[in-house]
């Protein structure tokens, strides 16, 4: 049995799994939700999902997880993703947390309203609050880059995989790339990483 | 060398690493930053947390980690507050990135405003909107928790500290948890774990 993913094509936390595993020789399906259709999700969620959102996965023995970074996590143990010293293994945290906290709801967000469903807005100042949010989130990323070329142990591990995902779409959010030349060398980096498929792909 | 937390004494993500360390039996230094006064971050924090927040370690061999969930990482692994398999590791990250990305943001952020610095609502709307994510997240647990006496494995884990921390003072951030029996019920689980120590303390 491969591993099933309930994916989303555009979603970035979706792309995060499917290019991981896909790095990993790790046979996957792709079972595609739908991220504007909420009425659909419980009943092809509930029991795999707490939240009822995407990325999801059943492992090969049927076994569900959910969280996106949680799912990264699982799959890259014992790989070269995720370094086997206690003190790198916590920085890799620290980064992905920072990626769910202050990251991803400051660029997925906005970039999920202006291309999707722009009608979703809840308030006028939002995406202004928002795009504020992930234009501070990318200088947190620009500090730390200017003086390493990857996020933990110098080398590209699951840190950099789960701040990737929705850095390079970043423009798509309303977000510049052109003042952080700190991240613009660092995506180059990860794009040119062996086996690296895209996020279309 | 003892380890130096960076800590507030309101903060439920400080409290996560106080009652780790204090069950885990680690000594450890509390230096108090203010919640409120962000002027003062960028000279304590720069270098030991990259965006600058509260908590932050420095281990007892001088390097620096952030984000709360990451530092319960390190501090757990190989303690009986983390399982050794990967199938519970990877349900521990996913209830601790839940934690994050829908829980603190609903509760902890509320809470803050109400109690600590009302002057700092940013639109008229948002408590309502943060209050209603924070239900939304406790409506999550109480889910999971009519089935499990705790979030994974049927023990008291890390995961159970990350989500007690802001949901035994929900009430704080105006979130009623009467209607919420399975919760409840959890939470004095948790509350009489031996060694348990108070937010307060």
């Amino acid at each position: 049995m491969a591993v099933l993913l309930y994916d989303n094509a555009f979603s970035g936390n979706c792309y995060k799994v499917r290019l991981l595993l896909t790095l990993l020789g790790i046979e996957f399906e792709r079972r595609e939700v739908s991220v504007v259709e909420y009425g659909e999700r419980l009943a092809t969620l509930r029991g795999l999902s707490p939240t009822l959102n995407i990325p999801a996965v059943v492992l090969d023995d049927g076994r569900p997880l959910a969280e996106s970074n949680a799912i990264l996590w699982y799959f890259a143990e014992r790989s070269r993703y995720l370094s086997e010293d206690p003190y790198e293994r916590g920085q890799v945290l620290q980064w992905m947390f920072f990626e769910q906290y202050k990251h991803e709801p400051g660029i997925a967000v906005p970039r999920f309203w202006d291309a999707i469903a722009p009608e979703r807005f809840p308030r006028p100042d939002d995406l202004k609050v928002r795009r504020a949010s992930g234009r501070d989130a990318l200088k947190v990323m620009e500090r730390h880059l200017r003086e390493h070329a990857y996020f933990v142990g110098e080398r590209f591990t699951i840190a950099d995989i789960a701040l990737y995902a929705y850095t390079h779409v970043a423009p798509e959010a309303g977000l510049d790339l052109e003042p952080l030349p700190a991240v613009r060398a660092w995506l180059g980096r990860v794009a040119a990483e062996p086996g690296l498929i895209a996020i279309e792909d």
